[in-house]
């Protein structure tokens, strides 16, 4: 195994490479689902690119594959881990995700160019199913590692198509019985640093192209449903109505209303279900999705409460009813302080932002210290074809990655070591 | 052939017959699909009905079931039609097809036992996929046998399974190639005298058990696109937001607002698909359903003009843009005046009243004169299981259809009679 490759490669040049793999038509954008032709290509990419910087590449029993880079042959232990995931949500951005990928392979060809006694080895992860677009679990692939989700929910999970995970990770290789939480895997790492596109305005609005992760917002899911009176479109007069789409409208502009009264809330509706659904029915149910993100977990409660009271209000206005079911809660996220202080240390320069999203960083937090970069986004639009990262920003992400990198695997590693 | 039967049954005791025939425990309330094993349940039980009445049963190319009541053994033409639907909406009432159909029955027992010279033939109809439920189409049968519908789009319709039409005709022993418009069939039909429940309140404020019917309203459907960012619902500011679900909610609520601005209008928003309709996503575009029903079909325009305007604005102050499409626009239907004259002066305490619904009797009016008798429906609710006929109403409706019928088939035959 050596460290050397023979060109070295920015981030932009390698994200040129899989610019046409995956691009949605209908949409706009890119959809890549996970194990779909167009992820498997963005795979088969990884390998190859993988391949050509001598790493070696394993993929493991929950489908994430891991590339070392390992030049001093040291035991696989106490491992520096960077990477993200290839998968997009449908009609997304080109960067979310394989931006991430692309900086850690560049990141490789700039510390095999220098002359490093590393300590600790490298590993390149790509986790799979991060969006949960496809099965609806967001980093399912890391929770299948630490345990988070249990392997028999994993595999029961149904996609669109009715196809379970547990099938789709035959097909792709993977036994469905060896699904679950890998404890050899994990004693190899010792921290992990995932480079991310900014999902916000945050480093336009501060100018400059790169920051550390402080924390992800505590975010939650809430089902209200507004429950009414189905009846005729036409044969029902305006005035004999109890219709709950009357009362979800107005709860959807009172959770925006709400929402912008507590300082860096989001409150969003972005699914709404009228039942039975017809053009020429008053629905006699609608559901109406919420999804609320504060840096506070606190704050989230409160929001959701009074959102709940004027749904309630809403509701009985018109001669409904409304119940709130909590469908998750994910509580803040606050990366480890100390990976956090020594990235500060190394890039003085890097502001620090929090982010309202989840990612695979978060998830393995539970089980070593985690950090984030973000690279700056013009737009600030994500999940959204206008998700956008410009070359020269893309390329100092790769370098800022590696100049981390190559401080992280000089450290001594000792268990009283940082990390 | 006779025209006698044993026992004469009342309409509620046939409706007690078949109150256990579909129903639907997760909806509550009964579903029929046209064709589904309830409705071929229900086929069934017309037709052994019809056969212990002595009728004569046919099966047309399109479906609809004829049972023939001739005593005097005339020639099939000019006959006088009775009957109605058997398939429901999903979670439908009992009543809302099958009381027509069994008032129809009744009103054959009733008939029977009088001392009539019909100079015209009675012929009772059960018509297929009058709801539109399982293909999308109301008054598919009567629309084949009319030509309304041509039977190349009838035959490429698909249900929510992927059966077409085509393919679902066959099974049910229909010829595919033989849909369509039936001039030797219609030219055996005189008139048509549908009985159906009362889709609204009209009998309930007047207090009487039987209306007659004057119109149906002119109605249409139209799709309000409204076309914002989608974005990140964590990760985007609510400052930074071009929402068009908040677009849509108050569009929503200028619907309702409009809609009762104008004296005897619906106006109605029972469908709304945000896309990608994801929770954790604002949505790039939300459509919106509008269902605009009036009396007048000028007024259902000035009050669509006046939604889109309303619908542009709320868009504007979002940021977002919106379109209009019109779906569909079926014209203000005036029943016969002649026929629906002839019925006010057998039933002369029967108030007159309109429908904002579509029935059959719309659709043949084209080609026959037709008329409708509603019957009280106490709750006024309609495609719901709270649709309800109280027992005596249903005899009154049952006795007011056999004095129509009674009247009608010993009308003169002749091109200049009535009607």
């Amino acid at each position: 195994m050596t460290g050397t490759t023979t060109t070295a490669q920015s981030v932009s040049t390698l994200m040129a490479e899989i610019a046409a793999i995956g691009t949605d038509a209908a949409r706009g954008g890119y959809s890549r689902p996970v194990y779909s032709p167009a992820e498997l290509e963005l795979r088969e990419w990884f390998i190859a690119a993988a391949r050509r910087r001598s790493l070696e590449i394993e993929t493991d029993r929950n489908g994430i594959i891991w590339a070392w880079w390992n030049p001093a042959e040291l035991p696989l232990t106490d491992a520096v881990v960077t990477g993200s995931h290839l998968d997009s949500v449908p009609g997304g951005g080109a960067f979310d995700g394989p931006l991430g990928v692309a900086s850690a392979l560049s990141a490789i060809d700039i510390l095999a160019a220098q002359d490093l006694a590393p300590t600790r080895p490298l590993a390149l992860a790509v986790f799979p199913e991060e969006e949960g677009s496809r099965y609806g679990l967001a980093c399912l692939g890391s929770q299948l590692l630490t345990g988070a989700v249990t392997p028999e929910r994993a595999a029961a999970l149904v996609d669109a198509d009715g196809t379970s995970f547990a099938e789709l990770a035959a097909r792709n290789g993977l036994d469905p019985r060896h699904l679950g939480r890998d404890d050899e895997r994990l004693s190899r790492l010792g921290c992990f640093v995932e480079l991310h596109v900014e999902q916000g305005r945050g480093l336009v609005d501060l100018d400059t192209p790169v920051a550390i992760g402080s924390s992800i917002l505590g975010h939650g899911r809430w089902r209200l449903s507004f429950l009414g009176q189905g009846n005729h479109a036409g044969t029902t007069l305006m005035t004999d109505r109890r219709d709950p789409m009357l009362a979800a409208a107005a709860t959807v502009l009172e959770v925006r209303r709400l929402g912008r009264t507590v300082d860096g809330a989001r409150a969003t509706v972005g699914k709404l279900d009228p039942v039975p659904g017809g053009s020429n029915v008053i629905a006699s149910r609608v559901d109406v999705w919420l999804d609320v993100r504060h840096d506070d977990d606190a704050v989230v409660a409160a929001l959701v409460t009074d959102i709940a009271a004027a749904a309630r209000e809403r509701a009985a206005a018109e001669g409904c009813s409304v119940t709130l079911t909590e469908a998750s809660m994910s509580p803040r996220v606050d990366f480890d302080p100390v990976l956090r202080g020594r990235l500060s240390t190394i890039l003085p320069d890097a502001p620090i932002l929090s982010t309202g999203a989840g990612h695979d960083a978060g998830v393995l937090k539970e089980e070593i210290p985690t950090a984030m970069l973000f690279v700056r986004n013009p737009t600030g639009v994500s999940h959204s074809p206008e998700e956008y990262v410009e070359d020269p920003d893309a390329d100092a992400g790769g370098h800022a990655l590696a100049t981390v990198l190559a401080d992280l695997i000089t450290q001594p590693a000792s268990p009283d070591s940082i990390p």
